[in-house]
């Protein structure tokens, strides 16, 4: 599976031309099929398509475990057999409607939706309840332990990651993509179909940490999300409401707790 | 209208720790329906709604003109009248059908389409034929130029923005929204909504180069599209058939040309 491509740059350096082949992140879409009926296509970077898919069914409530799949299987492209860009997912409950699942994947996935509110979400997702912590000290560490792992961001500068450490530091999984959400979707995924408990985990994302980062790490029972970057308003009141410990600002040896800094305590 | 809020956050700087207010970007949904009814509903940074709407319409392909837009306005929320997150556009054209559109703009906006895919692009905008050209040490300038003039970076470290230059290097229009898509759809909204035409500018954004961005750069026209960040391949690939200068990375007096280098000329 292709996830970068060599494409040729001319590149200025001062006033030094060149012309080189560099790497550049693979943006393709997937179409997703559940029972074999298309509930919607994301541009994402090809690998892990799997994960990202189960991924999604889960985040987005249709499925909760994973013995609810029967099988996953890439389709046909009927223009371009060589594409691997279909993948359909059956579940055991052939006759389970997924058409009221449509408009909130749709939303949660990408911002765009009909019932983007606090509210909705809060119906919906019970709030966690886990008492676990993690010393201050080993959280610091994870951004640079996630970046040592990235395979693609070196080489193109260009691609997101989303990992889910314990609370000792160590690296359970980590998946990349050039969407925040898709990468978020793809370890959420990838944690169900290897039967990783993740309410015991912490999520380190590489982007923002917008409302749906948090809505679909609280489906999964997350209960401390850290980030590199800022936090969006209404993640943070998400947080706040879910109990969940958002962190952002996970820099050197310093960070901003929004949320539920219960979780976080000083090392031993 | 708000853009950041002050939300308390417990920050640790090494050992240090203290509590303190500090702004964090607002994102809440707008919904957007045309001639009352709804086509939609985006996460955003409240401000320049109708700019948004306006410029989500015109890279939809829905409207061209902003003489084909009667009025724009709030709709009262019926949950809380006091918030301004609905906005109604009435088309001159109050016939007009934008049933078809619905599903092509959830795609470009967010990234889950039914046809996310090349073709679809290519046949529906016209490659652009502007033989306008900038200076490569003008070029160099405009991140830092519209840094300066992004109200709420600074204040929040998390927001996107978009900015229109003329080839001088001259800031035409800047909008800023926690959204990278949303920053562009507000942007090319202000500029149809002002009469400012897109057909010799320059288009920067603050985040990654993806396949959306320069499609929507494509609809209105824009011939060269440039960012601090990386590209996706198929950002560049619709950027080389479109016949669109595609620039990413531009840092310091650095920048990588993927496509259409025709248009980036050596200082006089």
């Amino acid at each position: 599976m292709r996830d970068t491509q060599l494409t040729e740059v001319l590149r200025y350096q001062g006033d030094a031309a060149s012309v080189l082949q560099d790497d550049v992140v693979v943006e393709e879409p997937l179409e997703i099929r559940v029972n074999a009926q298309s509930i919607g296509v994301t541009m994402r970077t090809p690998g892990d398509d799997f994960d990202l898919a189960i991924g999604l069914l889960r985040t987005e409530g249709i499925i909760h475990r994973i013995d609810e799949v029967g099988t996953i299987a890439y389709c046909a492209d009927e223009h371009d057999p060589a594409l691997r860009n279909i993948v359909n997912v059956t579940l055991v409950d052939a006759e389970k409607s997924i058409r009221s699942s449509r408009l909130s994947w749709a939303s949660s996935s990408c911002g765009l939706c009909g019932e983007a509110s606090l509210e909705s979400v809060r119906r919906s997702v019970l709030p966690i309840q886990c008492s676990m912590t993690i010393a201050r000290d080993v959280l610091s560490t994870l951004p640079q332990r996630m970046q040592e792992k990235q395979r693609n961001f070196k080489r193109t500068g260009g691609i997101h990651a989303a990992a889910l450490f314990d609370r000792s530091g160590k690296l359970i999984l980590i998946r990349e993509d050039l969407g925040r959400h898709n990468a978020v979707d793809k370890i959420l995924g990838a944690a169900m179909r290897s039967a990783t408990g993740t309410m015991e985990l912490i999520m380190m994302v590489s982007g923002r940490l917008g409302f749906e980062i948090v809505q679909k790490g609280a489906m999964a029972g997350i209960p401390v999300i850290a980030s590199v970057s800022a936090p969006s308003s209404l993640a943070v009141a998400l947080a706040q409401q879910l109990q969940i410990t958002a962190v952002g600002f996970v820099r050197n040896d310093a960070m901003n707790i929004y949320s539920h800094p219960e979780r976080i305590i000083h090392a031993l």
